[in-house]
């Protein structure tokens, strides 16, 4: 496969094993998860997409075939799972807009999960790419709930990310190692803690 | 509605508040999941139900009907969550059978799963209901996992939720009050830690 970068040159992509350009975000994330499982470092898992079965034909009573259904607007994020005994939850986005994350990409009940999850003290979070330039920021739920309650912008910009959030380096394996940046802010809070 | 009971009597369901013949073991699962959301408890929901959508019509950008698709095994249980910052896992059951537990009800991967959750510091466990006695179990996802790999039977015996489980007793509101023994088996694991 070729694939066309900016400058004009073609590349062989087979050949491209740290760029990730084309490959989307959702990929990056359950190739990472995968890793995570198989290197026994975390459990974390994407949640199917849910949907409402209106219209079953039953070929025979293994054989299940749904011949009308429809994508329902999810309840909670994507993705949990346990870490260290710790539960983990986030929502995963990309978006092709060069200076703002549009909070359209995010539904309401979805930021108001996140605030639960903290509340309940689990760790939630958003990762966010921002694909023109190919960088992945990780966001602390908490981070995002104040941004919400403090601003009536329908976006964020990049700035905020730039500013607030962590940049998930794309490697090899694991492809996006977001829990690493769970491990620094954790050791930052213990920081902090020691300082005050 | 009218429901035959054991004894011949025929009683209207509506008046039978805290008897759950008849309602399933998911309905109340689901009600009780979110009682505890509504009452900042914790944050536990049922997982999407895995679908593989094989074809798909756009009436228009936001009306999608799903044509053809088919249900997959799931890789994982089907509820999890947050509590007290710990993560849960369980999957629920309910069997017909009034001496047995047949180990069919679960996939393999599913008890791997559990397996998992725990070796990461999760809460992994199963509730199963044997219907005709209308008795539910919480039983600790460690004490499954030794019984299956200490037995080669394919079904575990209730005599053995008897002794290794507990009983989630059936009530108006939490309906399956679950995380209940989730906090007895907290407070028995101290008293143990003190003791020894």
């Amino acid at each position: 496969m070729l694939v066309n970068y900016p400058n004009g040159t073609k590349v062989k992509q087979s050949y491209i094993l740290h760029g990730n350009r084309g490959m989307s975000l959702e990929h990056d994330i359950n190739v990472t998860n995968e890793y995570y499982l198989v290197h026994d470092i975390a459990v974390i898992y994407k949640k199917p997409t849910p949907i409402t079965v209106v219209k079953v034909d039953f070929k025979s009573r293994m054989d299940a075939v749904i011949k009308e259904a429809y994508y329902k607007t999810p309840s909670t994020t994507d993705y949990n799972g346990v870490y260290k005994g710790k539960y983990i939850d986030f929502e995963a986005k990309e978006t092709r807009n060069k200076s703002y994350f549009p909070l359209a990409n995010i539904h309401t009940h979805q930021i108001k999960h996140i605030k639960k999850i903290i509340e309940h003290g689990g760790i939630g979070f958003l990762i966010v790419r921002f694909t023109h330039y190919n960088l992945t920021y990780f966001l602390d739920g908490s981070k995002l709930i104040s941004f919400i309650e403090n601003n009536n912008r329908k976006s964020i910009p990049i700035s905020f990310f730039q500013k607030e959030g962590k940049i998930i380096e794309t490697k090899y394996a694991p492809r996006l190692d977001y829990l690493k940046i769970i491990d620094e802010l954790e050791k930052e809070g213990e920081a902090s803690e020691k300082i005050s």
